[in-house]
């Protein structure tokens, strides 16, 4: 069954899931906010970020690490400005409250900052970024995690792959969606190179001591290596600073790990920067120049003819509405842990 | 002459910068603005973007492809929103004057976005992070750039380098600016590899054809590829929605280059956007919060022992001390040029 996949209509995943998170203590509510990014991510392809997290979820909110009760509150320190007190709720919850009240703000004036603290995980930002650009917004928005990279020239953990979206609304829902982590690569292309017995590229990662490594086996014993040296490094240090240190969250090594604390609030960071292009340079004239900007980019001649060149997001669009339309798949064993999970 | 080196005071360096603009058809003021942002940089040690820079304005002032007389506008949106018309006037003139409106709504509101069109190259952007958080703020801000580099999966030019600067303020002047451009490698480290002889790393640049390659010849005459291939690729893109789509400007392919079109506006875009992390947070909770940060990453232990890890922007402002203090150094065949060029 290990490899078993199963192909589940989206409403059907959406309502199991839901079930899972209140078995665990969620409100409706809560458990609602944590469907719609976590089954939005796993649409999108995602899927680390996608239903695989939701026993997780679940099991962190039955051990206390994350508090079932909690409601985040909002803190507004001028009409473009707020502060949102997650008070350890589910990170989903808190990230769709301080999205909210940034869209309310941003309509209002144009422009909006929301800072989040006290929050834990909140999935993947591509599925709030979807929300963003349906209500006609422009985002930069990040997040702060635990700590899992040293930075440039450094040999000791110190930077979360601290995620940076920045997306930008486009005509029928094309909307630009650039999410990206800071890492190289995953942790689990690693281990699947020492299963392998291969070697893993340089600048993947470093020994325990902070030397280069292409030996799968030191690499998993070293550090996860932020992509393009010190850039990558500086942009998780950036990103922690706008959502860690500006909203008065944690930051840097002070996030709790999700794996180790089950039962201590991870404290994390999070921000929501929204503008209003038709505010901005009108209506007309931002849909036009992103139509071209659109077209300038998947004109572009392919470097291989099969391949054509497309714009952040555009994948992950497209297997959103094919999942919509025709389900989507999954390992039989998570539909089986979910399913357990519900009791 | 070619290899000596001159040792220059700063103020009379920028005096003699500031001549050389002028004579060119700058005014005082225009040429002023320059000097800030270009020698600025050259303290900092961005070299690529100082002092080198004066005599390609002077040219570009003289062959019209900037107007020496012109304005730049402000045209309000909203209270924490705004557009600048650069009019086509010198680059640092445009930025300057959109970094100086912004500071003040961000005064009145906390947050601020100026977007700006119609402008020209306009430097490093360190320069402008240094005054903005030297005013207290914290700053997201970038410029497209006309094209260098394919999109990833593509084979023809489309993005710009398009830096991306993120800053905040720390304690008396130690501020955290990361400013980076999203090319892997420079040209001119290209050109040096041909000369020596010696392959290019992989990554750095793909052929004409947008195959990877690591000989430099085939580089040259191939494309440079953005740092961390979909992500820097992405980012460039989003910095050129920002700076380029959000205020009305050119973008991607229709930003004129500096070098073939010396009579004809390059149209760039920048954009601004400053936060008050007193008014959001605090001023002593930011204080601590920053010192706390700095601290947590400067105590990493070192991979290489004599390389201590360091902040973003810490070794630019050592640099731009000590500059202050001895005075910079600069090739003497530089010297010449610019001394000649006053007339």
């Amino acid at each position: 069954m290990a490899n078993e996949i199963e192909t589940v209509e989206v409403a059907a995943l959406e309502a199991l899931c839901a079930e899972v998170l209140q078995a665990a203590g969620a409100s409706a509510a809560h458990a609602a906010a944590c469907v719609k990014i976590l089954i939005d991510a796993e649409l999108m392809g995602i899927s680390t970020h996608g239903a695989v997290r939701v026993p997780d979820y679940a099991r962190r909110l039955r051990s206390g690490g994350i508090d079932p009760k909690a409601q985040p509150k909002l803190e507004r320190r001028a009409p473009s400005l707020a502060r949102v007190d997650g008070a350890n709720a589910v990170g989903p919850a808190v990230g769709l409250f301080a999205l909210e009240a940034a869209t309310g703000m941003a309509r209002e004036t144009g422009i909006a900052y929301v800072g989040c603290r006290a929050s834990n995980h909140f999935g993947a930002i591509a599925p709030y970024a979807r929300l963003a650009c349906d209500a006609g917004f422009a985002m930069i928005a990040g997040t702060n995690a635990s700590t899992t990279m040293p930075p440039a020239g450094g040999k000791a953990l110190r930077l979360g792959n601290n995620p940076l979206c920045i997306a930008a609304p486009g005509a029928a829902g094309a909307h630009f969606i650039l999410d990206m982590a800071m890492s190289v690569a995953a942790r689990g292309k690693i281990r699947a190179a020492l299963k392998a017995g291969r070697p893993i590229p340089e600048g993947w990662a470093s020994d325990q001591d902070g030397r280069p490594t292409t030996d799968p086996a030191a690499a998993l014993a070293g550090f996860l290596l932020p992509f393009g040296a010190h850039k990558g490094s500086g942009l998780s240090m950036a990103v922690d600073l706008l959502s860690g240190v500006l909203p008065g969250a944690r930051f840097l090594t002070d996030v709790v790990t999700w794996v180790d604390n089950a039962t201590e609030p991870q404290g994390t960071g999070h921000f929501f920067l929204l503008l209003d292009p038709a505010r901005l340079t009108g209506r007309e004239a931002y849909a036009a120049a992103m139509a071209r900007f659109r077209e300038l980019i998947k004109q572009t001649p392919a470097a291989d003819p099969s391949a054509p060149v497309l714009l952040p997001g555009e994948r992950e669009l497209a297997r959103r509405a094919r999942a919509l339309a025709h389900g989507v798949e999954l390992p039989a064993a998570l539909m089986e842990e979910l399913r357990a999970a519900r009791r």
